[in-house]
């Protein structure tokens, strides 16, 4: 059983789903800096070689979006996604670089039902990977999970 | 004294910074979307009229991007920028809609020194609000704020 075919009851807490991974590119990493995080350690390559970091790495706010497209391609929080109230714990141990291949590692931490019959919250530890598998960012994600609806199997 | 100005020393717990504010339209929601948070609500303005949110809304992480855009342009982090080392309770109390306009208000919590002499560890509370000042966003930021360089006024 993947993602896909999960519903709030199907899940156990301390089981670990693990998406697909995603290379991400100076390219995209410039892309994405340009539009909403414009500093030179992620803008620029010639500035960033002169930065503590050596040379350019992703914003980390890049690598959550990383992060969470991998959970949607994966359906890591069910076939109907998930609502995300918050985060807690979000860290960035070490930067992500230009050609970095990443995949998301999502274990149940703990779950409760909703004061709705319609989803419960679940509370899930995702650690991004790189391709050495290093951690480049957890977070302990809180998530509204679609409960089965009525008639389904 | 603006964000540009300041240095480690130069932050007092319990001030405030206030970014410039920046509207957020329907194609850059569906842009950020269709790259890195795929989900109906999110991707498909028709789609997201059957969700709960009765329309459209911006992926929880673009409002955290667009906020970063906030605080990069109004140097809220200083003048050399701010190396995020994590965020602790990131809450998205309220959807962001196309047509939205945010701003972000940065508060420092706490600071700290360093073992390096170059740089000293700030805790912000950033609350980003729209254009009717409600919350769409809180969160803690942990951030390494550069001192000021030996020789600088």
């Amino acid at each position: 059983m993947d993602g896909r075919e999960r519903y709030f009851e199907d899940w156990n807490v301390g089981e670990t789903l693990v998406s697909a991974s995603r290379i991400i590119d100076e390219a995209q990493i410039v892309a994405f800096a340009r539009e909403y995080d414009p500093q030179p350690f992620h803008l620029d390559p010639e500035a960033a070689k002169r930065s503590p970091f050596g040379g350019l790495i992703a914003s980390g706010w890049q690598t959550a979006s990383v992060s969470m497209r991998l959970i949607v391609d994966g359906a890591l929080f069910g076939p109907e996604g998930g609502i995300g109230l918050g985060v807690d714990e979000l860290r960035w141990p070490r930067p992500v670089f230009p050609g970095d291949e990443l995949h998301v590692v999502a274990e149940v931490l703990s779950k409760a039902p909703s004061r709705t019959k319609r989803a419960g919250v679940i509370n899930f530890k995702l650690t991004t990977r790189n391709q050495r598998d290093e951690d480049v960012m957890t977070q302990t994600a809180i998530v509204m999970v679609a409960n089965r609806p009525e008639g389904a199997k």
